[in-house]
C-alpha cells in the first residue's frame, strides 16, 4: 500500500512559532512530516507520494529520495495549493493505479502509532467501492473540537461532513484509505468549483460510500502553538509501556519523560543513553564502595530513570533495534551486579562479622538476575509473556523488579542502611522466584 | 485422524524372553503398545482402535479406556487372528467411516517420533484414492532385513511386495495411512483366502495405488530378543538433543543414557530427578566448603550428568512438561551458585588475601547466569534461538555453557585448583557475553 501525504499548505498559524515550513517543524526531535513517514514505515508502508505546494523546495531538500529513512518518496507539486486541499489531493490522480488502495494523510496531523495500525488493519478488510475515513467518536477527548471537521453518521456510514455541523457524532481525523472513489469525487467536485477534500467526501457520503473507522487512540491536528504542546504531551504519554513496574510508573516515568523531552532534540542514540545509564551505575557503585552511600543511592535511582529514557527515545524517534534491547538487558544486569558489589564492599570494610557480610551479599547477588531469568524462560517455553499483574497476585507489589530494586537501593543509600538493604533485596528476589515456581506449577 | 493398532498376534519369538503378551512387554519403562499410543498422541492423535486377538483380555485390562493416557481407546476382537494379520486389519471395517483417513500400525513396531511426524505430515497431503505406505529405502540401515517385507518400487509407487522378493529397493515399515481402499482390498483378498495384509496391499500395488512415503528415521520390528536390544539402543540414541553442548555430547551423555536406561523402569519422575540433581549439587557445594575438593568436583560433574537424565526420561516416557523445563532451568542456576559459593568459601578460609578471593568469587558468581540470560533474551526478542554452533564461530568450543562449566569445576576439584578454576570460570563467562554482544550487533 502506498501513502499520499498532503504537505502543500502554508500553516500560517504556526508561522510565528517557528520559521520553518510547518511540515518541517521539529517536534520531540522529528519534523512533523518525518514522524508521519516513520510511523507509517513502522506499519509496513514504504512508498510515499508527497504533494507539495507552498514550501515545495524546502520539503524536498530536507527529505530527499527518502533513502535515509529507508523509504521511497515521490514528489508531486500543486501550484494551485491556495485553492484548497482537495486540489492537492487530486494531484495524485496522475500516479493513481487502477484498483489501488492508498492512504491519504495530512502532513501535520499526528497520530498515536496504534491508531495508524488499526486503520491499516481496517484497510485490509474494506470493500472496493468505498472510502474509509478514520473518525473519532470520543468527542470529549478530541483536541480543539471547534477547528475539526464534524461528521454526522448513522452506524459507521458518514451522512454529512462539515466544520459547522451542529448535529454530529464524530470528527474527521484527516486520515483516509481510498480505493479510487475519492479521486473521482475530487474531479467532480473541483469541476463544480468546490476545492476542499470535505467537498469531495460529502459527494461520496451522499451516496452512502463513506465508511467510518472509529478510532480509540489519540491524535492531534498540529495547527497552532497550543496544539504543538498538546501533541508533545500526547506523544510523551504514549511512550509509557503498558506493563510498567509500579515504581517505574509512579516515580521513574515522571522524570524520564522530562529527560526524554529534553534529550529528544539532541543526536544522542538510545544505545548511547544505555551506556550513560551504565556509567552512572558504575559511579553509584564506586560511591557506595567509598563510603558515600547517599550519592550512591541517588545515582542508582538516577541510573534506573535513565534506563527508561533509552527505550523512550527509541520509541519516540523510531530508533528501536533488537540489538539495543539485548544490549540494554545485558548491561542492566552488570549495572545491578556492580551496585550490589559496591554496597557489599562498603559493609565488608566496616564490619567485624565478615562471614555474615559474605553470606548476605552473595544471597543478594545471586537473587538479582532471577526475576529476568524467570520471565524470559517462561516466555521462550510457553510463547506467552509472564504477566506479573495477573499471575503474581498480591505479590505483584513486591519491588523485586529492577525499578523496585533500584528504588530500595536509593532509600538504603540515603538512610545509610546497607546491611538491611542487601538483606531485603536477597529476601524479595529469592522469595519471588520460589513463589513464581509455585504459580507456574499450577498454571502450566 | 484415528489410529488402528494391530495387537492380535501371539509374538511367539519373544515369549521365551518375557511372560507378558508381546504388546505389553515393557521396553525402557513403557510397554510397546503404550509407547506407540503415546508417540501418536504426541503427533496429535487421540482416538485409537485396538484390534485384539490372542491376548485380548490382558491388553484391554492394562490399557482400559485410555483415559489415563489422555486418549480414547475402542477395542475390536478378532477371534480368527491365527489366519493372518489381514483378517485383523479387516476387523476395523465395521467402524470405518466413509471418506475417513486413518493410520494403521503394528503394536510391536517401534518408530522414532520424527518418523511418525513425517508420516502424519505426508498423510495430510495424500490423495483420496491411494494407500500411503511408510517404507525405508536405506536398506543398509534396516534392522534384520531378512524378516522384513520387501518392496519393489518405481519412483514412489509400489509395484510388488513380498518377504522373499529378490529384486527390491525398499522395505515395508508396517505403517499405513488408508483412505478406505485397503479395507476394500482386504475384503477382496480374504474372499480369495489370502489372509495377510501384504496380500491386500499387493492387490492395490497392481493397480498403482500404493504410494510410498520414504522415511529417513529409524524404526524396528520388535520381534525377538535381539530386536528388543536394538530397539532400546535406538530409542536411547534418539534422546540426545541436536543442540547438545560439547562436553555433554562427548562425556555426559555416555553416562546419562546408561542412567536413563536404568531409571526408566522405576517410577521416578523427571522433576524428581531434577531435585535429585540439585541435591547432589548441594552436597558438592558442602564438600568443597569443607575442604573435600575431590568429592566436590566429582559430585558437581555427577550433578551435571543427572541434569541430562531428567530430560531424557521425560522424552523417553512422554512426560515432558513446560513446568518441568522452567523448574529445571531455575534449579540449575541455584545449583551453580551454590557450588561456586562452596568453592569460594574454601578458598576464602585458606587465603590471606581476602579481597582478591572476594573479587574473583564475585566475578565468577555474576558470570554464571549470563550464558542463559543472553540466549533466552535473544530468543524472546528475535523469536529465533541463538545458535552457538553457528554464531559463536571458534568460540563455540569455549566451555562457558553449563556442561562445560561443571566439567571445569570437576577438574578444579580433583586437582585442588580452586582459585584458578574460579578465575577461569569468571573469564570465560564474561568474555563470552561481551563477545556475543559483538556478534548480535552485526547480526541484527
Amino acid at each position: 500500500m502506498r501513502a499520499v501525504i498532503l504537505a502543500a499548505g502554508e500553516g500560517s498559524r504556526l508561522r510565528a512559532f517557528s520559521k520553518r515550513p510547518k511540515p518541517l517543524i521539529p517536534l520531540l526531535g522529528l519534523p512533523l512530516i518525518e514522524r508521519n513517514i516513520l510511523a507509517l514505515r513502522e506499519c509496513g508502508i514504504n512508498d510515499f507520494i508527497i504533494i507539495t505546494g507552498c514550501y515545495a523546495d524546502e520539503i524536498q531538500n530536507y527529505l530527499g529520495s527518502g533513502r535515509q529513512l529507508g523509504v521511497n518518496i515521490t514528489y508531486l507539486h500543486n501550484s494551485d495549493w491556495k485553492l484548497g486541499n482537495g486540489v492537492s489531493a487530486s494531484a495524485f490522480r496522475k500516479l493513481y493505479r487502477e484498483n489501488e488502495k492508498y492512504i491519504l494523510m495530512m502532513a501535520d496531523h499526528i497520530f498515536e502509532l496504534e491508531l495508524l495500525k488499526s486503520v491499516i488493519e481496517a484497510a485490509k478488510k474494506m470493500e472496493k467501492k468505498e472510502l474509509l475515513l478514520a473518525s473519532d467518536p470520543r468527542l470529549e477527548k478530541v483536541y480543539d473540537i471547534d477547528e475539526c471537521t464534524k461528521i454526522s453518521a448513522t452506524g459507521n456510514r458518514a451522512e454529512r461532513l462539515g466544520k459547522d455541523l451542529k448535529d454530529f457524532n464524530a470528527v474527521d481525523c484527516g486520515l483516509f484509505v481510498d480505493t479510487g472513489l475519492l479521486q473521482k469525487a475530487l474531479a467532480e467536485s473541483i469541476e463544480q468549483k468546490a476545492y476542499t477534500l470535505t467537498d469531495a467526501v460529502n459527494l461520496l457520503a451522499e451516496q452512502g460510500k463513506v465508511k467510518l473507522h472509529f478510532v480509540n487512540h489519540n491524535w492531534v491536528d498540529v495547527d497552532d502553538p497550543a496544539g504543538y504542546k498538546y501533541c508533545e504531551n500526547l506523544l510523551l504519554r504514549s511512550l509509557i509501556p503498558p506493563k510498567d513496574g509500579f515504581i517505574s510508573r509512579v516515580i521513574n516515568r515522571k522524570f524520564s519523560l522530562r529527560l526524554t523531552k529534553l534529550l529528544s532534540s539532541t543526536q544522542l542514540t538510545p544505545n548511547q543513553i544505555t551506556v550513560l545509564s551504565f556509567l552512572v551505575a558504575i559511579v553509584s557503585a564506586v560511591s557506595f564502595a567509598f563510603s558515600n552511600p547517599i550519592l550512591g543511592g541517588i545515582l542508582a535511582q538516577f541510573s534506573s530513570i535513565l534506563d527508561g529514557v533509552d527505550g523512550e527515545i527509541a520509541r519516540l524517534k523510531y530508533l528501536q533495534s533488537k540489538y539495543g534491547e539485548i544490549f540494554d538487558s545485558i548491561l542492566d544486569r552488570y549495572a545491578d551486579y556492580l551496585i550490589v558489589i559496591g554496597m557489599s564492599y562498603a559493609w565488608y570494610l566496616s564490619s567485624d562479622n565478615n562471614l555474615l557480610v559474605l553470606l548476605v551479599s552473595t544471597a543478594t547477588l545471586t537473587g538479582l538476575p532471577m526475576s529476568m531469568l524467570f520471565k524470559e524462560k517462561y516466555k521462550t517455553i510457553t510463547g506467552k509473556p509472564y504477566l506479573p499483574e495477573i499471575n503474581d497476585g498480591k505479590l505483584r507489589y513486591l519491588p523485586a523488579n529492577r525499578d523496585g530494586r533500584l528504588f530500595i537501593i536509593m532509600l538504603g543509600g540515603i538512610f545509610n542502611l546497607l546491611p538491611a538493604t542487601l538483606l531485603i533485596l536477597a529476601a524479595i528476589t529469592h522469595f519471588q522466584t520460589i513463589f513464581r515456581l509455585k504459580v507456574v506449577r499450577q498454571l502450566l
